[in-house]
């Protein structure tokens, strides 16, 4: 299996306009949160690359893209009728080939020399299947994902097969559904906002659009054709060594640039300045 | 003396769509720079706004301003020929009066309940005079700041009458003519980017105009105007309790965005995700 698609959704209400917003990247160059997508994309050795948007904002990514314009491929999702919808309006460019799936209002810092999407395509194109990444995450954060149960398969350190998933389970349905053997206690595998997609999944999807679920709570979401996945093919998840950075959440493009300031060729310069900030803060809430 | 109006400069060349961006101010509210500035101008009990802009910027300007988009006054600098002439471009706005002046492209952090430009507003208007506000700073930054050189008023401890001003004074320049007593060694005032000016400098500026220094290395700057402004009228230099952040430099905006977080009700949280997000980067770079 070759990956050689890449699908990345930024058509959701809050969504439309993260990929614009400009940081700057760890090779220390500004740049669009949907360029510094694209790179990720193109470390994988991907570079075809569908981008789900409202209608009329083609105009406004295809700035931001700068050199990686011609590289796009815009499909419209013309209602916000969920994640799992706009995924599943790519159909049409990623036709019978499993693709890379990413998020438009997530960045990726891998914490080792290969970034994630890399690590998450080459684990797919080796085990020939579905694939999610996750992260081992604290159960208080379990509102803000989705998360999957299983078990860790036998010989790997980071790579699990997935029973079920959950959108934003609740407490009890992690501890009942999701806890995975070896896992930290109070720890549940949830979503990076990163997987590799069979078209395994975009048939359900469209059954499930067709089953007239678009109107359901939440619209088609990604996490209830990933359920359905996980019966009818092998569907696995692998934990990356890096984290994820949610830039559409309070302070999150704060955190996000500050991340990428903080593993990148940058990092002494922006410490320094940071502590040199911290100092100024904490001497002037001294008394005088 | 009473200040009624203020002028924020926009017009400079790397300026132009800094104001526009956005930020999370100090009350946890997402604003753009401009906001964050007009709201500085309120605070210090004016509420007539000029904003020097290049031709065609206004519109964008007015949307990022929201609700006090009422209350500026546009002026155009048709060409980028000096912070000093784009100064004088305001003189219809500002008329005979005393102003305050912002640039666009700093955002101002208080260290005390005082904003900052409140607190060098009074001074200006207990002082009857032209007022800078400068903050002590390290002699390997004076590249990056005009510097003034004078002595502290006898009585008081922030108060600066000034001699001369140099902008981005080479270190003998400044050890020769910019050493004021009692600052730590090494420290020169640099200019915070928040001026009180008198029509005094209005006239000045145009003079100078007049005389053809528009084609000078830099344009018409306002150190040239205040160096002129020293010899004619009684002009002062207020050391703030504060930062100014200038997020036209490379992680300028970062810095600012962190110093607002840091400063302001979020503190606690953005402190916590901070230090969580070092102890991830610290543990990243550690053998396996």
């Amino acid at each position: 299996m070759k990956i050689k698609k890449a699908v990345i959704t930024a058509a959701g209400r809050r969504q439309r306009t993260l990929p614009l917003q400009t940081l700057i990247d760890r090779d220390g160059v500004e740049k669009s949160v949907l360029t510094i997508l694209i790179e990720e994309v193109l470390a994988a050795g991907i570079d075809e690359i569908g981008v789900v948007v409202r209608p009329g904002d083609e105009q406004a990514y295809m700035q931001v893209a700068g050199a990686h314009a011609r590289r796009l491929h815009f499909v419209q999702q013309v209602e916000p009728l969920g994640h799992g919808h706009a995924v599943a309006c790519a159909g049409a460019f990623v036709g019978r080939d499993p693709f890379l799936h990413l998020v438009g209002d997530h960045l990726y810092v891998s914490s080792s020399a290969q970034r994630c999407a890399q690590a998450l395509v080459m684990m797919a194109e080796t085990q020939v299947c579905a694939i999610s990444a996750v992260q081992p995450t604290r159960e208080s954060l379990l509102p803000y994902y989705g998360a999957v149960g299983g078990r860790r398969v036998s010989g790997t350190q980071a790579l699990y097969e997935v029973d079920t998933v959950i959108e934003k389970p609740t407490p009890t349905q992690a501890e009942q559904h999701l806890i995975v053997p070896g896992l930290r206690a109070g720890y549940y595998l949830c979503f990076f906002g990163m997987h590799v997609l069979t078209p395994g999944v975009m048939s359900i999807l469209d059954e499930q659009i067709a089953a007239g679920r678009a109107g359901a709570q939440g619209g088609i979401t990604l996490s209830a054709a990933l359920v359905e996945l996980a019966r009818r093919e092998k569907y696995l998840a692998l934990e990356l060594a890096g984290n994820r950075y949610d830039v559409g959440v309070k302070y999150g493009l704060l955190m996000a640039q500050m991340a990428l300031a903080l593993t990148g060729d940058d990092r002494e310069e922006v410490m320094a300045r940071l502590l040199e900030l911290l100092a100024q803060r904490e001497l002037s809430r001294q008394p005088a």
